[in-house]
C-alpha cells in the first residue's frame, strides 16, 4: 500500500517514518521543515532505536503529491478546515483516511466534508515531541490502536494494522466509539488540569485532592458512556489509566505544549463535542465542564 | 456599650472606627499597627465620607484591655486559633462576641472553645482594604448583617445593631443560617475563581462561559440549603448576587489578596466546611469541590 502523511510532526513523522524505514511507500506533505528535510533527512530519536531517513519522499504541495491508499492526518484538529484543500488530491475511491488526532467528534466533521472517504480513528498512546526541524524525539511508548469507523473493506484495516506491525509498530483495532472515549478518558482531564493548574502529570497525581478529581473527572465520563451504550471504558479502566500515568515520567500533554507556546488549544474536540453528546445523553460532565469553562476563559484573556 | 475590636483591618477596622467616632467606647487591639496609630491616630478613606480618630483607644497586648460587652472579631479564620488567647480578658458572662469573617462553621469551632460565649455571626458587605499602618480604604457598600447564633439576650443584638445604625452602617438581623449561607453564595465562586484564574470579578462575569459557571455554582449551594432546610437562599438571590456583582467596579475577593500577598487563604471554612455539610446532606456540591481542589493544590505548589 502507498501511503500519504499529512502534518508530519511528532505523531506523524514517527509514524510515517517508521512505515518508510521497514520499506512501505511513504509520501510526506511538509510546511515549514520542507527544505530542511528535504536536504537532511527525517531522524528519529526513539527509545525503541533511533534511526534515519535520508531520501524520505517529501512534498510542499499536495498537489504534487500520488493518490495513496491510506492516508495518515496528523494534523491539530484546530487546522482541520484545512483538510477541505489537502485531502482531495490524495484520495482515490478505496482510500482510507486515519485521523490520528485527539478529541471526539472528529470523524463525524470529516465525513461531512468528505461523504464518500472511508475514515477511521487512530488512536496514539505515544510520548513523542517535535523537538526541532526534521527531528522527531520519541521518549515513550508508541502503540496506535485503529477504531474502524466508515471503512467497509475491513481487509484494509487488517493491511493497515500488518504494516503497522511489521514496521515495530504495536498496532490493533479497537471499536471506534470505545477507542474514541478511551483516549479521551485519559485526554479530558489530564490536558486540561495541566494547563489550568500550570503543572505536569506526575504533580497532579502526587496531590491527594487532585488526585481525587482527575479520578472523578474519569468517573465522569465512565458515566457518559455507559448512558451511550458504549462499551469497554469502566472502572477498571479509569484506575489503569492512573496507574499508568503514575509510572510514566512527568509529562505535559500535548494541550499543555500548546498553552505554553502560545497555539491555539484543542477545545472543541477535546471538551465542547463529548461534553455536549454526554448532555444529549443526561449525564452532563460537570467537573469537565468547569474544566472547559476555565480553558475558555484562560484563551480567551491569553496575554 | 463598651466595644472591643480584634484584627483593626480593612474590615474590623472600619467598623469599629466609625462605632468610637459616634461616641461609642471602643478598645482596638492592634499588632504591628500599634506604635504608628497610638502616635497618629486612625485615618478611615470612604466614598461615604472620610473621617479622622485622633486618639483611638490602642492596645499592644489584650491584657491591658478592659472586659467589654461587645468584641468584634475582625482576624481571619485561619488565625482563630489565637482566640484562645485573646479572647477571655474581654469576656464578661454577658459579652457577645461577632465573628466578622468569611465562611462557614467558623460559630460551631468558636463555641466548641467557650462554651458559655454568646456567639453571633457579623457579614460584611463591604469592599475595604488597609492600604498602609492606621489606614482603611473603604471603597463601596458597607452595611453588616448580623446573625444570632448562640446569644439568649435578644436585647443585646438589637442594641449593637441601633449602635451601628447610629453610626452610619446599615445594620440589619438575618436568621443565623441564611445570614452565613447567603453571604457563602457569593464568597465561594468569587473567592476561589479569581484566584484559579487570576483575574478579578468583572472578568469572570463578562465571559460567557465562566459567568454560566459561577451561576451555577452558586446554584449547587442553593440545591443544598434546599437540603438543609435552610431559607432564603434561591434562585433568586443568585441572579441578584450576580446583578449585584456586575455593577460593581472590578473587585479582587480578599481571597485573592491573600494570594497575591502569600498569605494563607482562608480554605478550611470558604470551602471543606461547607462542602463537607452538603454532602452529609446529601447535596455534594461538585463544581465547587472541584474548585476546593485546584485551592488546596495552589497553595500546596506555591513558590
Amino acid at each position: 500500500m502507498r501511503y500519504a502523511v499529512i502534518g508530519t510532526g511528532a505523531v506523524g513523522g514517527y509514524y510515517g517514518a517508521s512505515l518508510a524505514r521497514s520499506g512501505r511507500e511513504v509520501h510526506f506533505l511538509l510546511h515549514s521543515d520542507y527544505e530542511y528535510v528535504k536536504q537532511n533527512g527525517l531522524q528519529v530519536n526513539s527509545w525503541k532505536g533511533s534511526f534515519h531517513l535520508d531520501r524520505p519522499l517529501v512534498y510542499d504541495d499536495v498537489r504534487k503529491m500520488p493518490p495513496c491508499d491510506v492516508v495518515l492526518v496528523g494534523l491539530k484538529t484546530t487546522r482541520n478546515h484545512l483538510l477541505k484543500e489537502l485531502l482531495p488530491p490524495l484520495l482515490k475511491t478505496d482510500t482510507l483516511v486515519l485521523l490520528v488526532q485527539n478529541g471526539v467528534g472528529v470523524e463525524a466533521d470529516v465525513q461531512k466534508m468528505f461523504p464518500e472517504t472511508a475514515l477511521a480513528a487512530g488512536l496514539a498512546f505515544i510520548c513523542s515531541s517535535k523537538t526541532k526541524p526534521g527531528v522527531v524525539e520519541h521518549q515513550h511508548y508508541g502503540s496506535l490502536t485503529i477504531g474502524n469507523y466508515s471503512c467497509r473493506d475491513a481487509g484494509r484495516i487488517d493491511a493497515l494494522i500488518t504494516d503497522l506491525t511489521n514496521s515495530g509498530i504495536e498496532a490493533g483495532e479497537v471499536e471506534y466509539q470505545t477507542a474514541r472515549w478511551r483516549k479521551a478518558v485519559w485526554n479530558m482531564p489530564f490536558n486540561g488540569m495541566t494547563v489550568a493548574l500550570r503543572c505536569q502529570t506526575d504533580q497532579l497525581l502526587a496531590h491527594p485532592y487532585t488526585r481525587e478529581l482527575i479520578r472523578r473527572q474519569m468517573m465522569e465520563i465512565v458515566e457518559a458512556t455507559r448512558a451511550m451504550n458504549i462499551s469497554g471504558v469502566d472502572e477498571a479502566f479509569v484506575e489503569q489509566m492512573i496507574v499508568t500515568t503514575e509510572a510514566m515520567v512527568p509529562y505535559s500533554p500535548s494541550m499543555r505544549l500548546d498553552w505554553d507556546y502560545s497555539r491555539p488549544m484543542e477545545l472543541d474536540y477535546l471538551y465542547s463535542r463529548p461534553l455536549e453528546m454526554a448532555r444529549a445523553a443526561g449525564k452532563p460532565m460537570h467537573r469537565l465542564e468547569m474544566l472547559e469553562a476555565e480553558l475558555r476563559f484562560m484563551e480567551s484573556n491569553r496575554v
